[in-house]
């Protein structure tokens, strides 16, 4: 993905008219601009078709999760502001590109890019609401309290559940290991006791399976 | 889209394996099922993209408008259960498939079909979410509450937006006019004047510019 700076919104393509209150503007235009994350896509494939996942669809997916399996949480999690963390938590790649979670050359990079897209995406809101996302994906990226650890598990978990149901998906990537999978997700034993028991079923069974790559010959 | 009841869940297909707790295995296999929303396609043009919007794009979509338009609400509402609102909304739309707002036929028997649909997939779920998913579907449908009111107002202002980037969009549907389009958006106002007077001004100015039919002769 380029890192262009300072790019045309996509409302320029065709302006909003005359009159419109100023602060409501700002908001439709950011609300237009991230229309662009239905297009940026993921590694995971979808259950129900034939092709990879974009980071809207995810994001709506975490949210789901979130609804779903709060109880789950080692702590108590406030639930609404939990879904607005996997919400915003991928807007930056709207700018910044996915960034697989196998691929360890260009997660060297990553956060500088993507501290520069949420500079120049946030920026397009009004002053307050462009710092309460900032500070949403702040509180996401940092794991810092509970509903942000919870979240960042549902953001591990729920390619999880792709990869089982397509009995392999990215564990498949050339030079994973099953143990490196079980490395990337141990974040969402941070949040569930029972989350991670579960995934480490999933992970395990798949291995059994020859879904992924083992570490060591059995 | 057929409503062939009684589906086979698509967690069917790789089952999850032996000794998962029952009720995380529930609400498992709800949340794979879900990833189909991901495949129902709206009359909607992305702005991003040359192709339609699919439903979970769009709940995605109408979250992130009430995160930052909730201010625009005339009653106060709580952000975090608006958000749930619109995070179920189309789920029924898995089976049931969406109904085009300027599709008066297809209308008809939506709400038989909804329902119908709304049993088969909540019913995945352990009884005391599928009861609680359920009541959200419902309040949304009755727009009973200012939560409900104002979810209900997103779900048509973003369409609306949509059709604006498109230059027309779907208010070019044959036999609609821009009198139609004010009638099915009114709803709008009943939660926000702000709001209603932005989408009114919207709609203006695109019959004005020739991107949706006039009723009467100008």
């Amino acid at each position: 993905m380029v890192d262009d700076r300072h790019r045309t919104p996509l409302a320029n393509e065709t302006p909003f008219p005359e009159g419109l209150d100023e602060r409501l503007r700002e908001q439709l235009t950011f609300l237009v601009e991230v229309d662009r994350l239905k297009t940026v896509l993921r590694q995971s494939p979808l259950v129900s078709a034939r092709r990879q996942e974009n980071d809207a669809e995810h994001s709506w997916h975490l949210a789901m999760m979130v609804v779903l399996l709060a109880e789950h949480s080692d702590e108590p999690v406030e639930v609404g502001r939990t879904v607005q963390l996997v919400l915003v938590h991928d807007l930056v790649e709207i700018y910044a590109g996915d960034t697989p979670l196998y691929d360890t050359s260009a997660g060297e990079n990553q956060q500088a890019r993507e501290a520069l897209a949420a500079d120049e995406l946030f920026g397009l809101l009004p002053d307050d609401q462009a710092r309460r996302l900032r500070a949403l994906w702040d509180e996401f990226e940092e794991r810092s309290t509970p509903e942000a650890r919870f979240a960042k598990a549902m953001d591990r978990l729920q390619p999880l559940l792709l990869n089982w149901m397509a009995r392999g998906g990215t564990w498949r990537t050339p030079g994973v290991t099953a143990d490196d999978v079980r490395q990337r997700k141990a974040v969402i034993g941070e949040a569930s006791d029972s989350l991670w028991k579960a995934g480490q079923h999933l992970i395990d069974e798949g291995e059994a399976r020859g879904w992924s790559r083992s570490s060591t010959p059995r």
